[in-house]
């Protein structure tokens, strides 16, 4: 919101909290010490308590500050800029997120809850899908079944829900266009628990079946299965990326498969491992990441098929299970 | 999300937008023309993307650039700053508030729309609501009913249910805790419609209210109706928060509201106009705001009553009407 909120963890020491007084309740169930300097309503007094907390945190002028670039606002860093202008701030999200990578036991728990809530929710969605449903009311019927599956309130993301043309759109938003016969429907959705995503697509036609659409969504799974056999650990994320690309390419679809095999998972709904060319980061156990290649056909259709895969000691686990042919509804 | 998105509106010429490929698909419905400049899913290639844009824009080492501190990220402010390192980038959300805050006609629509959704969801979620229930199960349920009375699935935030000794922390997030009779209950909730949000709040008891609620209780709707009446265009922000704030003051129960009256709703979930102490923005038709007065006694509970009030040319209406008085379950 308008507020700033800042948390600083120093290399030695408590971590310190920059944050509204109305916000302080939060922080209660920390499972470690922290100091906390709240501020009230009024924004002139915002540069002062952030400078406190500076000089709380023994930060000073000569400090190397790593900052989230895709997470801290601009309000924030020119805070933070304020109160030491001459430290260096750092992009640091490489930390972060190999930090991050590679989840435990109990985040995998987490994960594979989140996959089976957001499986039991589409089951559950499939039996209202009719012709002459709006994509809206789909992606709120969709988001009902999530909640009422037990997801955290705070999705991944609004479900994607596109129907006929819209679904040659990787990243449509839903709207008023209504399910008819023969149409593609790609639905693109996730569910959290105790902060951890999942994340899956799976592609429809209702009613019937184009023989174009349905030689193309052989083709996409093919290249899932393709990419779900290659992950593994001590290959870079790439080989993923190229071994369903591969199968899209050889069958003459390459330039209809216009983005990444994949993105990591966890407590973001897009971290790494980023499974696309160029990525030479190797994979290695416990990372979690999507696998959703697809083929879009524009102002026709598209088919996209995502499961969420976990590395394993010995190879990758596939945390998702549903059928991944394409579903005549 | 990782990638970085920039919209840059010269003063003269055609708006630019930075983006990934994927997602220029939802630049079509644009109602004016605009430049896009898109990306693939390779970062090093971002800055030179950033800086055709800026070429574009006609964008120079001498122009000096707005940006609204509040949402562009460190990740977009970064790459501006490389596209043109010595062009003066200020903080400009005053004048993006300036250019929300009197809202028109069909603003107005969308947002009686999504009050009207918000108290149809309550009135759906009431009956349900029955000791043992848990806070996030109230507020999963209340959601669902947000949705299904036609909320669009970007909600102003998630629902906050707080019950017992929980409701003394204005912004608690729902919980695992379960209602109990004697229980004081808070739910504040909002509904999005045509991208405008409503957002409001009411409290109730379980079963029974202990003397000292119904007393706070009947306080702080004196304070709301205060403030009610005091809104009018030509004052200032603050006299609205001075209203609310002298009721419950007068009663002994000042240090007890610890949060301002209330803030600017629109587009956003916060925005101008804050009625706080302090800010002396002259009220105008076409505001709209929460009024939103609590007293909160720490391990005990608190009470909060939270309207949405339009600014009209010779005084106020208030946008919603669920009754005020604590209700008791």
């Amino acid at each position: 919101m308008e507020r700033p909120v800042i948390a600083i963890y120093p290399r030695q020491g408590t971590p310190t909290f920059v944050l509204p007084e109305l916000e302080t309740g939060k922080l209660s169930d920390l499972p470690y010490p922290s100091q906390v300097y709240a501020y009230g309503e009024d924004p002139q007094t915002w540069p002062q308590v952030v400078t406190q907390a500076f000089k709380a945190a023994a930060l000073t002028e000569k400090s190397r500050i790593g900052i989230e670039p895709d997470h801290l606002r601009a309000l924030e860093l020119r805070l933070l800029e304020q109160a030491a202008p001459k430290a260096t701030y750092e992009a640091a999200e490489g930390l972060v997120a190999q930090l991050r990578m590679q989840k435990d036991q109990e985040e995998i728990l987490a994960m594979r809850k989140a996959v089976q809530i957001a499986q039991s929710a589409l089951l559950d969605t499939l039996p209202l899908i009719k012709p002459g449903m709006s994509e809206k009311d789909l992606a709120s019927e969709l988001t009902v079944q999530l909640l009422r599956h037990g997801s955290q309130p705070v999705l991944p993301f609004s479900p994607i829900v596109a129907c006929g043309p819209n679904s040659a759109n990787p990243h449509a938003i839903p709207g008023e266009r209504r399910l008819q016969r023969g149409d593609i429907l790609i639905l693109d959705w996730g569910a959290g628990y105790n902060a951890y995503f999942s994340d899956l697509t799976r592609t429809f036609a209702i009613h019937e079946v184009h023989p174009d659409f349905a030689q193309i969504a052989r083709l996409v799974a093919e290249a899932n299965a393709a990419a779900r056999a290659a992950a593994r650990p001590g290959i870079p994320a790439e080989a993923v990326d190229m071994a369903a690309r591969e199968v899209i390419t050889k069958a003459g679809y390459g330039s209809y498969f216009i983005h990444r095999t994949g993105h990591g998972l966890g407590m973001e709904a897009h971290e790494e491992p980023y499974i696309r060319a160029g990525n030479s980061l190797l994979l290695a156990p416990g990372m979690t990441f999507t696998i959703e290649p697809g083929i879009y056909l524009p102002g026709r259709g598209g088919v996209r098929i995502e499961d969420n895969i976990l590395i394993t000691a010995d190879g990758s686990e596939c945390l998702s299970d549903l059928q991944r042919d394409l579903i005549i509804l």
